[in-house]
């Protein structure tokens, strides 16, 4: 059966995230949450726009999302992020008691799995949707980046 | 020599954010952080008036700071903060390239000390300054929530 609403299908939406962020020169990491297939946050790097090492699109998706909802507690939600979340992201996420985040490409050195971050025991954590996509965006970034500099 | 601007200077103006975040019906945290000994940023936990697990106190004065200082690293500054910092602030700070962290009260079991979060490299943390201070704000909070209930 045909199931439209899959991880393939939330996380096409975080990498569109994840490519306003490239076109607005930040590292490109986008994120949605969802819940019951419905999307009810977006957010994308603003790290250098908004001159803020918090400014992460996971954060900012965080923020949305419990503003949505009206409640801090993102319970029955899911995240889907392009890259696995940094130890900030997956601490606050701790917080927000997230049952679930879908992670597009890993980032094994400042990734939240090799740095051993807590996360909440309700919360579930998936990887590789879509990995090369999110990982090919971020060396394009790169690549772009050092050809300007 | 008498010292004016010591570790207990600053520590009491975090007590004094953390005790308007008592007033406000928050977990009484309070954070300032400075620079060659002038306070740039000041902020308490508001996280229920906000909605957001991620309104820490760290976490708005790492804000204002790079605000206040137009770029996001907070080299040369030092964050003083009534409680151990958590997974997610102490992620933030690590970003943020502080110098030091100075904390008051451990937090032995979501500190980012117990958790093991990675701190920079160029990042110094001390603790104990003003504990028992910060520690009975806390506990008073939390007896007056339970009678409330």
């Amino acid at each position: 059966m045909l199931q439209p609403f899959d991880d393939t299908y939330f996380m096409k939406k975080a990498l569109q995230e994840a490519e306003t962020a490239f076109e607005k020169g930040e590292i490109p990491v986008g994120a949605v949450i969802v819940i019951d297939n419905r999307i009810i946050a977006r957010g994308h790097n603003l790290t250098e726009m908004l001159n803020d090492v918090t400014a992460h699109a996971e954060m900012q998706a965080i923020t949305a999302a419990a503003n949505f909802l009206g409640g801090k507690y993102l319970q029955n939600c899911t995240l889907y992020v392009t890259l696995e979340p940094c130890q900030m992201c997956a601490g606050a996420l701790y917080w927000s008691q997230i049952s679930k985040i879908v992670y597009g490409a890993r980032d094994p050195e400042r990734g939240c799995i090799h740095l051993n971050t807590k996360l909440h025991p309700k919360t579930i954590i998936e990887g590789g949707i879509l990995a090369e996509e999110a990982s090919d965006l971020l060396k394009r970034f790169f690549i772009q980046r050092r050809n300007l500099n």
